[in-house]
C-alpha cells in the first residue's frame, strides 16, 4: 500500500482542504492519506475552533485514512520546526510522499529556493540581520532578504505563508535525509489570509472562522464545507454551546501573567529579553484580547508571534521544554478509516517511535507539553465538562471509521 | 488621643462585631479605635465575601476609626504569624492597648498560659510531636498536649479559636516587647463556627455567610448586622452581582495546579512533601471546589490549613516569599474618620514604619504578595470590571468618613 502524507490544520474542514487531499491522492497515485494534524493550539498561536476529536471525524468523512497529532512543541512554532516535526512524523509513517499546497503547484522552483539559500546563505543571514535591526520582523526580514539577493527574478514568492511552508517541507525532507518525495498542489482560489468568502465553494479557513464568529451561526459558511464538516460544526455547538475562541481564554491568560513572578515570565518559551514588562504593563488595565494584542504590537514583532508567545504564556510552557526540539520521538493517533487501520497493521512494527492510542499509557517529555495544552483547551468548557473532557483526553482511543458504509464505530 | 486596637475580618462586619467595638473603646478608655484588616483572602483561606473597600465602609460606619490592612503574608497564616503581624501594626501606630474577644473575659488566664507553656516548653513540645506522628492536626495536637500537661485544669479552652488567638496576641506583645496592654471583650451568644443563627441579634460571620450563600438574599440576616452593613451588601450585589466565593475562583485553581510543574508546586508555600501528588491527582476530576477539598481531605490536614494552601496557589505564592515573616514593613492604610485623621495627623511622624495611602507609590517584597492577592481576588469579576478594579487599587486614596455628619467624604 503506498501513502501520501499531508501537513494540516483543519480549522475547520473546508471545501479547499477536500480539494487539496482528492488532488494530493491522485497526484501521488497513493492507496491512502495520512494528515498529521495540529491539536489544541494552531501555528498562528490560535486555540482550535473546534476539539481535535471533532476535526478528526471531519478528516476521517473527508477521505483521510490515519489522523495522527502534530505535537504542540512542533504545531505552535515557526515555520521551519512545525515542517521538521511535520515531516518527521510523517516519514516514520513510511509515507511515499508529502503533498503540500502552493501557489505554484511545482516543487522544482522549492527545490531551487532552497539550493540558492544553501549556495547563499553567508549572504542571504548578513541580510536578515540588518532588515531584523531595522525592526523589521523576521518573516519579512527574511523575504526581502530573499528578494533582494535575488534579484527581480523571485521564484516563489516568500510572502504567501503557504510557500514558506512548502520551502520548509522540501528543506526538512532533504535535512532529514527522508525516503519521502514532496509534491505539490496547485492551491485555487482562496489566498490564505483572506477575511471575505470569495468564490463559489472554495474559502479560506480564516474567513470560515471569522463568518463563524461574526454572525455567531453556521448557514452563511454551508457552501464553503462539505455537507459533514457542517454536521460537526452544529454538533459542536449543540454539545459545548461555543467554538473556541482566544476571548475565552483571555481571563486565565490575563491571571497567569498578573500573578508570575518576571523571572518566571522571561522564563516562557520565545519571550524576548524586555517583552515581559511590556506584556505586563499592558495586560493590566486590557479588557480583552483584542486590545491586548493591539496594545502590545509592533513593527518588530508580528501578530502571529505574539500570539504564539501567548499561547506559551497559557499552558506556562518554559524554555526549558521547549529545548532542540526537532523531531517527534512519539506519533499520537487520533483516528483510523478501515483503509488506514490496514495500512498501519502492516506497518507498525517498522514505524521507529512509539504509537501512542491511549494518553494514559505513556510517557514522554514532548507529550507533557500536549497534555498541558489540553488542560489549558478544557479551560473554555465549564465543569462538570471540563472534568469530562479531561478524563476524555486520557482514556478514548482512536476514532474508528468505516468509509465504506460512512459510520463511526 | 489614646487609641485601642483590634484585630479583625468583618467578614461581613455584624452586631457581634459592633459590641466587641463599642466594648473595647469603653474599657480601654480610647478615644479612638484602629482596626487592622485582613484584605482580600482570610485566615480560614477563604475570599472576602466582599471588597476590602466595601468592608471599610462598614467598619467607618460602625464606628472604627482608622482601617489598615494586615498584608497577606499574615492574614492567611496560623495563629502566631498572624498575630505577630498584627500586634507590630497596632504597636506601630502606637495603641494604648489590644482589645481581643474570647470566651473567658479575664486577661489573667492568657498570661498564665503562656507562662505555664513557656517554663514547660519541652514536654510539651514532645507531647505535641507525639500526637503529629499519631496522624492528629497541629492544631489538634496542640490542644491535646496542653491538656495533657495541665492536667484536668485548663486555663483556657484552646480548642475555641478565639483563645488561640487570644494566646497569640498577649504572647505577640510579650515576645515583640510592645508598649501595648492586652485587653479581652467576654464574647457574646455565638460561637465562632456556628453555623445556624442562634440569637436574637448576634450571629457567627459563619452563619451569615452560609444564610448569604443558601439563600441568595440578603433579608434573613437583617437582624443581625447594622443597617449600615446590610446596605453594604446590597450596594455590592447590585455593583457586582456577586458575593465572593471559593467555587468562582476554582477554575483559576484548577487550572493553576494542571499548568504548573509538580516542582512549581511543591515550591508553593504550605506545601508539604508529597501532598502536590496528592492534589494533583485529585483536583483533575473534581467538579467544584467542594467536592476537590473534601477528596484531599485527611485527619492530618485541617480543612483550614488546606483552604489556605489553595489560596496560596491561587495567588502563586512561595516558599521564598513567605520566608521568615515576622512584623510589618509598611502599614496600608484603606480608611479614616476624621477622628482618625486627627490621631494619625499628631502620630504619623513617630510611627516607625512607612504608612502606604497609595499602592502605586510604594514598593516592598511583602506588598507585592497584597498585590497578587488583589490581581487574583479580582479575577471573579468580569472584563471589564476586572480591569477597572485592579486600576482602582493602585489609584484610590484611603476612604474618608464623616463619622458627625455619617457621610463618606
Amino acid at each position: 500500500m503506498k501513502a501520501v502524507g499531508i501537513v494540516v490544520e483543519y480549522n475547520p474542514f473546508h471545501n479547499g482542504h477536500l480539494y487539496h487531499l482528492q488532488q494530493s491522492k491522485e497526484t501521488a497515485g497513493a492507496d491512502i492519506a495520512i494528515a498529521v494534524m495540529s491539536g489544541n493550539f494552531l501555528q498562528r498561536g490560535e486555540p482550535a475552533l473546534v476539539s481535535k476529536w471533532s476535526r478528526t471525524k471531519m478528516a476521517l468523512q473527508g477521505g483521510v485514512d490515519i489522523v495522527v497529532e502534530l505535537p504542540y512543541a512542533f504545531a505552535t512554532q515557526k515555520a521551519e520546526t512545525f515542517a521538521n516535526g511535520a515531516v518527521s512524523i510523517l516519514e516514520a509513517l513510511h509515507c511515499d510522499s508529502l503533498c503540500f499546497g502552493s501557489e505554484s503547484g511545482s516543487t522544482e522552483s522549492f527545490h531551487e529556493v532552497i539550493d540558492f539559500l544553501e549556495s547563499n546563505q553567508e549572504e542571504y543571514d548578513r541580510f536578515v540581520k540588518e532588515y531584523l535591526k531595522k525592526g523589521y520582523s523576521y518573516p519579512k526580514a527574511t523575504s526581502l532578504a530573499f528578494h533582494q539577493l535575488s534579484g527581480s527574478e523571485q521564484l516563489v514568492d516568500l510572502s504567501k505563508p503557504n510557500n514558506i511552508l512548502g520551502v520548509q517541507y522540501v528543506k526538512a525532507i532533504k535535512d532529514q535525509k527522508a525516503a519521502m518525495v514532496p509534491k505539490t498542489i496547485q492551491r485555487i482560489s482562496a489566498d490564505y489570509h483572506d477575511e471575505e468568502f470569495s468564490s463559489q465553494s472554495i474559502a479560506s479557513a480564516t474567513s470560515i472562522r471569522k463568518s463563524i464568529f461574526t454572525n455567531k451561526e453556521t448557514n452563511e459558511l454551508k457552501p464553503f464545507v462539505p455537507n459533514t464538516t457542517w454536521i460537526h460544526l452544529n454538533q459542536y455547538l449543540y454539545d459545548y454551546n461555543q467554538f473556541h475562541h482566544w476571548e475565552t481564554y483571555f481571563p486565565y491568560l490575563k491571571y497567569t501573567i498578573l500573578t508570575m513572578s518576571k523571572e518566571e515570565l522571561r522564563g516562557i518559551y520565545e519571550m524576548e529579553e524586555g517583552l515581559e514588562n511590556r506584556i505586563f504593563s499592558n495586560i493590566l488595565h486590557s479588557p480583552s484580547f483584542q486590545a491586548f494584542m493591539t496594545s502590545i504590537k509592533t513593527k518588530r514583532y508580528t501578530w502571529t508571534r505574539l500570539q504564539r508567545l501567548a499561547v506559551h504564556i497559557l499552558t506556562r510552557t518554559t524554555k526549558n521544554q521547549m529545548n532542540d526540539v526537532i523531531q517527534a520521538s512519539y506519533i499520537r493517533l487520533l483516528g483510523l478509516s478501515k483503509g488506514g487501520q490496514k495500512y498501519l497493521n502492516q506497518m507498525k512494527k517498522t514505524v521507529p517511535i512509539p504509537i501512542v492510542s491511549k494518553l494514559s499509557s505513556f510517557e514522554d517529555p514532548l507529550i507533557t507539553l500536549d497534555i498541558k495544552a489540553a488542560y489549558a483547551y478544557s479551560m473554555a468548557y465549564n465543569e462538570p465538562v471540563t472534568s469530562a473532557e479531561i478524563k476524555n483526553e486520557f482514556s478514548i482511543p482512536p476514532i474508528r471509521f468505516d468509509e465504506s458504509e460512512n459510520i463511526f464505530l
